[in-house]
This record gives C-alpha cells, structure tokens and sequence, in this order.
C-alpha cells in the first residue's frame, strides 16, 4: 500500500539504520536532538490499531530496540516516544533522546524552545546506532533478525 | 515501587475507566479533548526498556484496546500516542483523539494553540469508553481479562 502524495512513501524519510520488509528504523536529521530516531512502517497505514496484532508487536519490538540503543549510545536524561501523524498520516514512532538542557526540556520536542541547544550533531552516531540496534534486534526480537 | 513525591504514584491521575494490579486507564480532564484517556503503569518506572518485555507488551494492549475505544466511542480524525515523562517520569501514555479542529491540530496537542476548541465535555464519555475498552480488552487481549 502506497500513496504518492506521502512523503513517507516517497522517501525514506532520514539516514537508514535499519530496513526489512516491513519497517525502517531511520536517524533524524535534527541538530537539536542528536540521535533522534524514527520506525516507518512501510505501508501507509494510518493508526496503530490498523494494524494485524502481530504487525503491531513487530513495530513495538523496533520501537523497544531503537530505545535500547539510543539508551545505550547517547545515555540521555530521558527518552520519548511518539506516534502522532497528524500531518503524515503514516505509521512512524519517533524515539527521542532527551536531555534536561536541550532547546524544550521538560516540555515535549514540539513546544516553543526556552534556551539554545548546546548539543551538535555527532558523525559516528549513525554507526555506532545501527550496531546497537542489530545487536538488540538480534538479543530481544522474535520476529526481526530472518528478515534483516 | 513506589515514589512518594511523584503525582501518579500519589493519586489515580484521572478518572478511572479501567484498573487492574498492573496498571490503570484513566479519562483526563480536558475540556479541549475530550476522550483523551490515558493509561499508567501502577509501579514507578521510568522507561518502557525498564520493563520486561511480556510487561511491555500487556501496556501496549491496554493502548490498543484505548484506542480502539475512543475510535469506536469518539471517531477522532487521528490518533495521538506518546509516552513522554519529562515532568512525571513514571510510565504513562497519553492516548488523544484529535480533530482537525481542535485548538492545536495539526501540530501536537503541546504546542501554541492556533483557534478555539469549539468541542465541550461530553458527560456519557467516561461510561461509554469504560464499556467499549472492557469489550476490547475481552477480545484482544492474552493477558487483561483474568487479571480485571
């Protein structure tokens, strides 16, 4: 399933981490929050509760994964997860590294910034996270590593 | 575990729709959304990688059987989830039908509100969503049932 007015399925939406046939595991390209992750469903599938149980679990896996490996790589103060699409109607999570002097702290990412990050962007995050989100797949997922 | 300077490990957090020993479904008092619900884990943990994986897993099923009522209950034109925490960093997530004409649509419901909320409370909610996640935990779910 496939629309191609959506940016989703037009592109893969950042720096691919992780692929397989069902979802994608991608970097964001946001200075602000480095290590910023999203998990695409490759469908365009609307809510969660579209998808089959089993499908939801896989992406939740990813989702747990990505965490993990965020957890393990940037060690952040806090970690949020979304799954919003109000724009982009198409299954994505994004897995957010926070940090209590980052631009919106304590308020979520998408609230008016009340500093300057003082974060940068860090070249070898892109590596270093998709050997930890193998490592995870492989350790925690039922479903993932056959079809990696 | 229990942390007794944190809110939701003090008080409900909401008006309770649903509650067994591991966790609660509460309807929030928001008059701009009305049906936002969320759902909380019992103990005080911080993050869903904190959790064992089966826990993990009964939290999520009793997202889905959330938003599956609202959806059935309220007909939003989208779903919102996150788990964020960075003020109460104990497990919770928001589950927030949205309107494309709700205050803040379509950007998350935390940012600067761009009209008013023309919808009101809706007094038959908290009965009507009650009934629907009990039908939806019945159906779904591997681990809610026995435990309600």
């Amino acid at each position: 399933m496939s629309d191609t007015t959506c940016e989703l399925c037009r592109t893969d939406g950042g720096q691919i981490l992780y692929r397989n046939q069902h979802l994608r595991i991608v970097l964001v390209d946001d200075p602000q929050y480095p290590g910023f992750c999203r998990v695409i469903w490759n469908d365009h599938i609307r809510e969660m509760t579209d998808l089959a149980l089993t499908d939801r679990q896989m992406l939740m896996e990813a989702v747990w994964a990505c965490e993990t490996a965020i957890r393990t790589i940037i060690v952040p103060d806090k970690i949020n997860l979304a799954s919003l699409g109000n724009l982009t109607p198409h299954l994505h999570w994004h897995v957010i590294p926070r940090f209590t002097d980052d631009p919106t702290f304590p308020s979520p990412i998408w609230a008016t910034a009340i500093r300057r990050g003082l974060r940068s962007t860090d070249t070898s995050l892109q590596g270093a996270l998709t050997e930890a989100i193998l490592v995870q797949l492989g350790k925690d997922s039922r479903l993932l590593p056959s079809q990696a």
